[in-house]
């Protein structure tokens, strides 16, 4: 099955301690869809404009990334620049331009309607609404939020929550939405809230996943040199949603298990290299080989 | 097998933002050793003064702790009082009076010097050598250590590394000892230093292990309530030596994972409670259950 994914597609301008690069292809959707694609047919929304590099169509193409739903219209790309912190764990933004991004809204080709599964990567509340609005009866709806919708639109967050399967976001997302500072409380809590599944991505220390009376703990795949960590959690979350979308008919506890299993190891590759360089160049094997290392060390027992 | 536990022994006083309680056992051998005591038999080594309960000699004894290595002298136990924050994250110590521990130097009964196993709690590097001088090869040696030591007596805390198997110490400790961000860096590194195996405990986000081309990672089992932090480390820590002592001869990286998944679950149990409360009326089958559920909440796969 398909995985519908929206979100941002932006060219970004990228500043660690070690190296500067510039108009990258960045984005939540565009990591998204790259991780989600090695493990199903992805069909894309979002906008761009008309300084957007055609190789980046081409790219998509190759990767049976339906671009149908990818609006080209007159303006600029959105464009972000951030600078990474020494070690690499907090980060400033440097400039943001929405340009065509500041009037998206998401319209769903008739062809993408049908889609089984949805991931809607962190854009406003409302405009995951919207695409929802549009589609009849997903199976399976994964979303991602941030700090910002938490602060400014939480109504709009809160109706949404209530229209998802799965919410992914981080540590300090979990806790600012909920005001717990365990986050077994918070990721208990959110549960209630809508989605029946909630996944808390804790950056170098992995990630929990929260079901009716079930609970998965897993680490980070363990790297010892990071070059852009940009993207890592939109790759983790599109790993999953692919991975869901093409391996799962009925989505249980077990499959998300796997599925953040393979975000994980998604997210793992996508922090090795600027932009989405590595995801490029990555091959399936690669990727199973990578899971497989990293359940050996994860495994309480060895068999 | 058996294992030499030395360490501190004080009186502490806790506040936490919902209680206090004064006068409770502590320090860094008591938890260790009662922790140690659920998997084999413990020859403890320590100092108490003229004030310290008989009833705690009681404990010991009912728990297999040979206390024949525990110094009782004139003057008053080793006392310590803290204080944690709202969030039961970080502490404020509130007084410090070392007492009878000021002195202390351990001096092992001659019954003890032939012990299998020894873990040097947390006390000065040249007392933890100090213990090391008198005993006759033993087969596994784990050791913990501080902020304090890795500050003030570096000198001595690196010639102890060369003589030990296995060091324990917290993600800040690890990253002040090497100078190192990321933990796996600091993890590989540490070993370099002398220990052929490093764990390092991340409180609430697990522990990592690393071996020589070896790493296992393991989470923190889930609890929405903690009510006492205090000695949560300790009980890690003894409980993986007491693990070892009294399951495994030759230690191999695979013991090593399940000492450190029963040092986690040990430590889920202490900060359920203050003191050693929870440890005090804890069972076997308790701890075996709660391995279990944790093995379940880790596992990749489902069988």
């Amino acid at each position: 099955m398909s995985v519908l994914i929206v979100g941002s597609i932006a060219l970004d301008t990228v500043k660690t301690p070690v190296e500067e690069h510039s108009d990258l292809l960045g984005g939540s959707a565009s990591y998204a869809a790259a991780a989600a694609s090695f493990f199903s047919p992805v069909k894309l929304v979002g906008v761009v404009g008309d300084d957007f590099p055609e190789s980046e169509f081409e790219f998509w193409k190759s990767r049976k990334v339906d671009i149908e739903g990818v609006q080209r219209v007159e303006g600029k790309t959105f464009r972000w620049s951030g600078e990474y912190a020494w070690d690499l764990n907090t980060r400033e933004t440097r400039s943001v331009a929405l340009n065509v991004f500041e009037r998206f809204k998401p319209t769903l080709p008739p062809s993408y309607r049908k889609t089984d599964f949805v991931f809607l990567a962190n854009i406003a509340p409302s405009l995951q609404a919207h695409v929802l609005d549009q589609m009849e009866r997903p199976r399976f709806v994964v979303a991602d939020t941030m700090d910002l919708w938490i602060e400014t639109t939480r109504a709009d967050l809160d109706a949404l929550l209530r229209r998802i399967d799965l919410l992914i976001l981080n540590d300090s997302e979990a806790r600012e939405m909920t005001k717990e500072t365990s986050l077994i409380k918070a990721g208990r809590r959110i549960r209630g809230f809508g989605p029946r599944f909630v996944a808390i991505k804790k950056g170098e220390h992995g990630a929990l996943l929260f079901g009716e009376n079930e609970f998965f703990s897993c680490g980070a795949y363990p790297l010892e040199d990071i070059h852009d960590p940009t993207g890592a959690g939109d790759t983790f979350a599109g790993g999953m949603a692919g991975y869901l979308a093409g391996n799962v008919s009925t989505v249980h506890f077990t499959d998300l298990r796997k599925a953040m299993i393979y975000g994980s190891v998604l997210a793992s590759f996508c922090v090795e290299a600027f932009s989405l360089e590595r995801l490029r160049n990555l091959s399936m094997e690669e990727i199973n080989e990578r899971y497989e290392t990293f359940k050996l060390m994860s495994q309480f027992e060895l068999a």
